[in-house]
């Protein structure tokens, strides 16, 4: 599906995204962050656009909601009788909490399999306070502590439902995978057959979707009315999912968690579903930052009206973080550029 | 004093920073940075430039050989007896590794002070290793493991040696900073009188110079040939230091101690100092990264022959690291782009 577009940039500023994050050090700007950003309706007209949309992005992390769908569409949510916090901990890159982790725990139980199905590699949690303790006491990461572990949790449970082998699932010629990129060809318009891909921190492929594309499979999650009745059924619950237990996304002093509609992905990239206007927004930082990613979608969400003036305020320090030094000095800050054209 | 330009490149492409790495991910290049560079002599010609260098920089760490030639100058190294340990770490952003602090905390006794006259805030260790020993013993990190905690020895044996106050060294009236104001206004040929500033990470000022006038001062310092006496010997005390004793510069597995005569920065920026060739190098990647800064770096010194292809390929997953995920497959690489112009 093409994207229709409302409005495009001019002649060469076109392709070169611009600069819509500033890192301040005392008088001077210090460093700046491009930004390409799409916000999409679910019939894929382009409602506002900065940069070159039709680039090839990995969507990485902020599309795990649509990876999510299979979970539903397949029957393995409903068959194994899971609730609001796995289908919340499948679109997660969660903050490795005793919460997060003993969930899925838990769930891998439920399916007849074990935390050693998993093939997404371990790693310290990203909780801080829960790393610590985990050092302190000698304690190695498991694989239940990958931000990841519930999307693979997720991906085990579906082939195990349908009767697919669960080893090697995180290849590409597996079903599971297969069933994702029929999914993300049409959530995103888009024909995936020979696009460039590659492979995740967790070990799943990771297919190049045009930009604006991603952001119209986020619109049509966020309003999926257009959809075949199963998987406009299956959005919803996903959607419904992340909102109710908004924790089970991310984690303890997290952006995701606060603005709950938002998810991250890594290498800058950040999606986001907004079903009260029926939109969906990507965007991608050039240089893979994701202190500017969560800067950009802060702005991108009050533009939209998502966050009104007294959200803004309670959320200053996530929309400009204060940047201090060593000694607990506040030496700047991260915003958005002076010339933000937005 | 202006910098004599060899060549510039033309019209709007003047300010815009080139692309300069990529990050690449499986058959796709996922991220790009942009950078800055600048390639002087001491005679304050331009030998090579990519993007807008008289743009205004900090130089944070990058330019600690600087800050370091009053610790010479002053008489306070020769009059406390310091060797080129002490030297070379007046100068590094050290890994926090036992010879780091070890050497700092014995060269703060022999000035007469503690580790509490440091006013650099403590932080863990670089190290990796080391900072894992101390979370496993619930060690805390004091100031000496501050990466910066050389050069804060070196701003007070000066302050002690010559009778100022050790108290506030690191505020911008106070003579320690005055002093290191006159050594970067005529190590750069720039007036620095009224120029944006700001505080580092460990609290000193930081002081705007043009990015050219940055590579002009490391120049000056590769070749002193043009300096008076005093300066002079001091420049090249501090240079064979560094080069003498590099694992005092950054540690274990660092690119600065491999590659000697590089130093790097905060948010990006990274200097060198080239005696053999007269050359000072500065570069700033636009969106402050560290990964990016190192890859540019390589590439310039391989361009100017500094690194020639034996010692490349030895320092390959230096100049272009692997990218891998958390079950350690690679699944790309940072290198220098597909179309940088060196």
């Amino acid at each position: 599906m093409s994207l229709v577009k409302a409005h495009l940039p001019h002649g060469s500023e076109r392709n070169i995204a611009p600069i819509l994050v500033e890192v301040v050090r005392g008088q001077m700007v210090e460093s700046r962050h491009r930004a390409t950003v799409a916000v999409v309706d679910a019939e894929g007209h382009v409602v506002a656009s900065w940069g070159d949309i039709e680039q090839p992005l990995y969507g990485r992390s902020a599309i795990k909601p649509l990876l999510a769908l299979p979970l539903i569409e397949s029957g393995a949510a409903d068959a194994y009788g899971l609730g609001t916090a796995e289908i919340a901990l499948a679109t997660a890159s969660h903050n490795g909490e005793k919460r997060h982790t003993e969930t899925v725990m838990q769930w891998l139980g439920r399916i007849g399999l074990s935390v050693d199905d998993l093939e997404c590699g371990a790693h310290y949690p990203y909780d801080e306070a829960t790393a610590q303790a985990m050092w302190a006491h000698g304690e190695k990461p498991i694989r239940a502590h990958n931000n990841c572990s519930g999307k693979h949790a997720g991906f085990l449970s579906t082939a195990q439902h349908l009767g697919e082998p669960t080893k090697n699932y995180i290849q590409y010629e597996h079903p599971v995978q297969q069933r994702l990129l029929g999914v993300l060809e049409q959530m995103s318009g888009s024909d995936l057959g020979s696009v460039p891909r590659g492979i995740d921190g967790c070990g799943i492929p990771v297919i190049a979707i045009p930009l604006g594309n991603t952001a119209l499979a986020m619109a049509r999650l966020a309003d999926p009315s257009g959809l075949p009745e199963l998987r406009a059924k299956a959005a919803s619950r996903v959607l419904t999912a992340m909102m109710d237990d908004p924790f089970m996304v991310a984690g303890s002093g997290r952006f995701c968690t606060t603005v709950m509609q938002a998810t991250v992905g890594a290498e800058g990239v950040y999606a986001g579903a907004l079903p009260d206007l029926g939109l969906g927004i990507c965007l991608k930082v050039e240089d893979g930052t994701s202190r500017a990613a969560e800067v950009v979608m802060g702005r991108i969400l009050k533009h939209l009206k998502v966050i009104d003036e007294a959200t803004e305020m309670k959320l200053h320090e996530v929309l400009t973080p204060t940047v201090s030094n060593w000694a607990g000095v506040a030496t700047g800050q991260i915003r958005p550029a002076a010339d933000c054209p937005f």
